[in-house]
């Protein structure tokens, strides 16, 4: 086996961080590890939290790991920081918060940057978990404000997703038509101190009713105030429930087993991106229809179409 | 030529939608229209408008429809929605203003949702210039929220960027940081009856003087309010200054031909995407590969490495 793989395994937290840096800049040597170290996961159980800004995500990450270290289990921690150019920072700054967790060795902190590689975020938190979870991490937590498709891909990467809203957001309604309602596993009512937490948690029990009941595990609403813990150890039991659950149905090995098919085809379509781009300057066909292309003397939707045909990734294209 | 292209050329809007819709589709009959249309664009002035929820987008492209109108040239109005699970709505509920000149056949307003087809968004919004240019379309207004990369991917279309911002948004301040003055040609302070606008306005100036100047065209920063048309024509006439700008110097062809290109290198991206996708169900090799790394016999990301070196698409596929 590899010295690093080894190394990942005995829990070196240097390595740890390298191997990261290798995958987010898709480093050959980040995939050798990632194949040896394979067979060892699957022990972290990881869990995603979700919500708008605002809903005091950080601030449930911050309690959740408080409670874990409690318990002696190790903690990691992923953060997706927005692609939004309009809210970027937020969640670094939350980031903050956590600072007392960094002296902690029981806890490894990630933040995972979208801008600039839209497409390779889910990958690249799949990859993340898994070498977190080589390492011996026993919980990794992948918070997310979950702004588009891509955040939301992030959370495939998850076996129970918390999604966190707050009492007196009409956004809340919105995210629950908006797709959310597919991916949440546990609806927590955060700032339950708040006015309107009650009526909140009432009106999205009544939505999931209203909804298409997923036969099995139906979503339960919490409250919590994670500013003074309140709820915290009921959120960790319901995880704790949710797991028995998808372990008991089987559905945990279903479900991880659909979220690496889907990093597998995700990867291949970057990969295949990756050697288009890295043929633009040197591939005189593909030069010379570039140019074409800028030049009006072909239209770049259907150029792009007979350019697929004419290479081997035509229509009867078999591996 | 076909008769839809013919018909398209001719300005029928009915034609013109069912085109957009075949293009959202991925319709085959889109690709031909679009190649036969090709040699008539080119007409069309695309002005793209981003900024945070709430700087009042909706309305500057309210104004300056009315004002465009009144000038007798006929404007297309492409609204993109978000992708947010959490902000998802907001653009659609502010498109109810526009509502007077649906009546108008001046103007042809559509909106492209972002949900579930975050790669091809892009490429749909260039297409969709495309037909609205041939159509005989004087000006195009992109307007997107800028959630994501994609959403600034999307502004790649335009010839002039407008970025608009409010007074008192610390969001501002992190668009500046985050990637937006790469491609904003105009800022706009809208609401600039709102105390802090003029301040803000120096903030802006402040921090681009303390950027990379990019040869050529100084961004200017201008004071809109939008609500009372105040500062509207003044935009307009900015736009006019920036377009005759790029065309003396040449660089609206330039940009235009590497939009054309971006367009070709992402469709050819998407399509791959798309027919990898659409084996998954037939490559018998590919089920295989696929049952292996659910099943943890082969690790996802090395497994999609080795996949694409046995396929055509290997290191040193050519075309």
């Amino acid at each position: 086996m590899e010295d690093a793989a080894r190394r990942l395994l005995e829990g070196d937290q240097r390595t740890l961080s390298r191997m990261i840096t290798y995958l987010e800049r898709g480093d050959p040597q980040a995939a050798g590890v990632l194949k040896a170290i394979d067979p060892h996961t699957g022990n972290a159980y990881i869990v995603g939290i979700t919500g708008p800004p605002g809903a005091g995500k950080s601030t449930l990450v911050d309690r959740l790991t408080e409670l874990l270290r409690s318990k002696e289990m190790s903690v990691g921690i992923i953060g997706v920081d927005p692609t939004s150019p309009f809210t970027g920072g937020a969640l670094l700054g939350d980031r903050v918060r956590m600072q007392k967790h960094y002296l902690d060795s029981g806890v490894f902190i990630r933040s995972v940057a979208t801008r600039g590689q839209t497409g390779g975020l889910p990958r690249m938190v799949r990859g993340t978990t898994r070498l977190l979870d080589a390492s011996g991490v026993d919980v990794i937590l992948v918070e997310t404000v979950g702004v588009g498709q891509t955040e939301l891909g992030v959370l495939e990467v998850a076996d129970t997703v918390l999604v966190a809203l707050m009492p007196e957001s009409g956004d809340a309604i919105q995210a629950l038509k908006a797709g959310i309602m597919e991916i949440a596993d546990i609806y927590l009512v955060n700032k339950a101190d708040r006015e309107g937490a009650n009526q909140m948690a009432t009106t999205i029990t009544a939505m999931l009713q209203l909804g298409e009941a997923k036969p099995g595990w139906s979503p339960p609403v919490m409250l919590t105030t994670a500013q003074t813990g309140q709820g915290i150890d009921e959120v960790w039991q319901k995880i704790q429930e949710h797991r028995q659950y998808l372990t008991d149905t089987l559905e945990l090995a279903k479900r991880r087993g659909s979220h690496r098919q889907k990093e597998f085809l995700e990867t291949v379509q970057e990969e295949v991106a990756r050697r288009v781009n890295s043929r633009v300057e040197q591939d005189p066909n593909l030069i010379a229809t570039l140019e074409q292309v800028a030049n009006k003397e072909s239209e770049p939707y259907s150029a792009a179409m007979e350019f697929l045909d004419s290479s081997g990734l035509d229509a009867d294209w078999t591996v």
